[in-house]
């Protein structure tokens, strides 16, 4: 579904919407595109029910309808793609529908933070051990990439924030500019530029999308900018 | 612009093209959207021209004319976006409209392989010194993420992504899941699903996108499919 706001939809997107029988998904996300979905059968629920939501999905499959699953942003990044595939019987076709995802739009937003290499973290252990998302982090520090940070923080997830920045001093200097983008193109879009050393001062949730810099990113004009080795 | 299929445009995307006075953009992409630009003022040339052609929107801009520079994928991540942003004074507004990057499209082709943490790295040294590729890969290898190459062939550079298979050995098991995908979403889209270790026996070139699995990528009725730990 892209970010959120329907214009970011592509075309194709809105053309399977409106040819479904039936939209499974989260609710929150379902109602970003209520307008789409009338005179349809909608399934919602909410979060740590996504297997309960492909499972339901593929029982109306196997009944003959043509079932559309949402995810926001790109289904295929921490998106419902995965656990559909792992899930759905080889009788049943599954058409991904590529979206953008929320590091493009946050980064769009900020400047362009991922005009050269970069990384992509969900800080999120609910399904990933820390131990591997340490691993991750080091690594992606040890490289220079410039690292997108996915589910920075939960209600139920406070410290893990934290051990990122931590984890990246020890590569980055803390000058490093970081970008700190809540509701990336949905609604009300909140951005704030700051630096590594000081990014735990700023409001940061399971609605924000952390860009950090590599060490050739820099503000120009007030946007965070990656030079990519130009001129 | 996306991978290039008008399908997978924006809304937004066409409104502001449609909004402009002049389009900038590299010729087999202003192609793409030929019939969205008719009567307009059009500027495109070939490859190496960027900053030639950031330079030309920027005095079309000073004018007084509403310009749009086009780039495919995400104009953020290797796009025009940065190189724009460099150039353009302040007196100007710039802004920048996501779109769907080439590793959503070619992992929705394959499967799910990015739906957990994942690097993209460009294997192009015309702007980024090979020393630093070869770091990042090395450091995308120790962290286990899955991994995406942009430009991993060229007409000039044909060994990039031999060296980038070897490092990538180092850490990854040779039956690894690959990708290769030919024109994501863009025309006549060519995916052949194999492994690390037999890679190279592919048809690989510039149009083409790579995406190598990480420790938990799976095939899954025919489909290159990472698990991100459900069930």
């Amino acid at each position: 579904m892209g970010p959120g706001d329907q214009e970011f939809l592509a075309g194709k997107t809105i053309e399977v919407i409106k040819m479904a029988d039936a939209v499974v998904g989260y609710k929150s996300y379902v109602k970003l595109i209520e307008n789409l979905v009338e005179n349809k059968k909608v399934v919602s629920s909410g979060m740590k029910q996504e297997q309960k939501r492909a499972e339901k999905a593929i029982e109306l499959a196997n009944e003959g309808k043509n079932v559309v699953v949402v995810s926001s942003g790109d289904p295929g990044i921490y998106g419902m793609a995965g656990l559909l595939l792992e899930l759905t019987p080889p009788n049943l076709e599954v058409e991904i529908i590529p979206g953008i995802t929320a590091a493009s739009a946050a980064a769009s937003i900020l400047g362009a933070p991922l005009i050269n290499d970069f990384a992509v973290v969900s800080l999120s252990d609910l399904l990933t051990p820390w131990e591997l998302i340490n691993k991750r982090l080091n690594a992606a520090g040890q490289g220079d990439f410039a690292i997108v940070l996915y589910n920075p923080r939960s209600q139920g997830r406070r410290e893990q924030i934290e051990w990122a920045c931590e984890i990246l001093l020890k590569y980055k200097d803390p000058k490093t500019p970081v970008g700190i983008v809540r509701n990336a193109k949905r609604g009300e879009t909140k951005a704030v530029i700051t630096t590594l050393g000081k990014m735990l001062q700023e409001e940061i949730d399971m609605l924000t999308t952390v860009i950090i810099g590599n060490s050739d990113t820099r503000i120009i004009n007030g946007k965070m900018v990656t030079a990519r080795g130009y001129k």
